[in-house]
């Protein structure tokens, strides 16, 4: 399928050569971000799309000195929701009510499956908010692919400075990973020529 | 794109038909898994693929009772690895070596970023092999939509019990998701026939 050809096509791009990312592919990636599933359907995070050059310049100097940063196109920021709150579940199970044109009280039973969620520690909270936003951003990697946009995911960056930046400690956000989309400086990045290094398909499952 | 009719498409199923997916689809569907990207690239997780009607009445009855584990065709378990230790990081850069025909002595400077890697808790560990795992979850999702083969998400199973089912203890593996391949039984799924729940554009992004 067009999918795997996409998924070979793809690499941590390192370097990128500036050139913007079209609004219309912009959004049908977010879309599929957006239209991820998540447990309950929660989606416990945000993305922040930073396309400003001068905040990127901030990013680049105090949280994350990669290329790709000022390279790319857009960063984008997924940061997840440190806490889990009643307020949260209120205005999903409202948000359920009103997209389907039901009561919301009868979502009582399927609110009410939140309880354990709610009462949960922070710290154990953010462990699974922090996996849903991980789900997102498998999904926005395939997305870039199927439109033919670079991107690179990274994890090496400082979520401290990041927040610090990007004012998420107020929203209770952290980051927890960035998909910078551009384009590929093919001539520059070694890595645009190398062979793709994948466990084989006998190591990595297991059929019973 | 036809990535977005697709995701639309897609839901989390609750009933399945029994309808078994081909070997191809599940082939196409286990690839892109195997090319979702991960920290470093060192794909620290496993994927059993458990399609014996023996073993899924065993997780069924002690692990997950939900009616999918029965009623679809596979089911995947990711699991993560519970340490990451130095020999898996030799195995890697011995893998790199040989794809991309290199002397494995040329890559010390790439084995050592692993330094803080090795030395980590195994709890933090896990946290973050747990993560690498999401995003091949999350890949797996969308490319299971793309064959027109149902997927169900699921985090409400106990690991512990899956672990001892599967043996996957003695690997120092843990099982943090499970993804259920079938058909959607339509008639009997009320889901079905819903509309799907997703934040708004202006909620889930923050644009800069």
């Amino acid at each position: 399928m067009d999918l795997i050809e996409k998924m070979n096509w793809r690499y941590a791009t390192k370097r990128m050569n500036g050139t913007k990312v079209s609004q219309e592919k912009l959004e049908n990636i977010l879309e599929a971000v957006r239209l991820a599933p998540t447990s309950f359907g929660l989606q416990p995070f945000k993305v922040i799309v930073v396309e400003d050059a001068k905040l990127r310049e901030r990013i680049y100097n105090e949280a994350c000195k990669q290329p790709q940063i000022m390279e790319g196109s857009h960063v984008l920021v997924f940061a997840a929701r440190k806490n889990v709150d009643q307020q949260q579940v209120d205005e999903y199970v409202n948000l359920i009510a009103k997209t389907r044109g039901l009561q919301v009280e009868s979502l009582n039973d399927f609110k009410a499956m939140f309880g354990g969620v709610v009462s949960r520690s922070e710290d154990k909270n953010f462990v699974w908010t922090a996996r849903q936003a991980y789900i997102a951003f498998g999904v926005g990697i395939v997305a870039a692919a199927m439109e033919n946009v670079d991107a690179t995911p990274m994890e090496g960056f400082s979520p401290e400075a990041m927040d610090k930046i990007l004012g998420l400690d107020e929203q209770n956000l952290s980051s927890v990973n960035v998909l910078v989309l551009g384009y590929r400086d093919a001539e520059n990045d070694r890595l645009s020529k190398v062979k793709k290094v994948r466990k084989t398909k006998e190591s990595l499952f297991d059929f019973r």
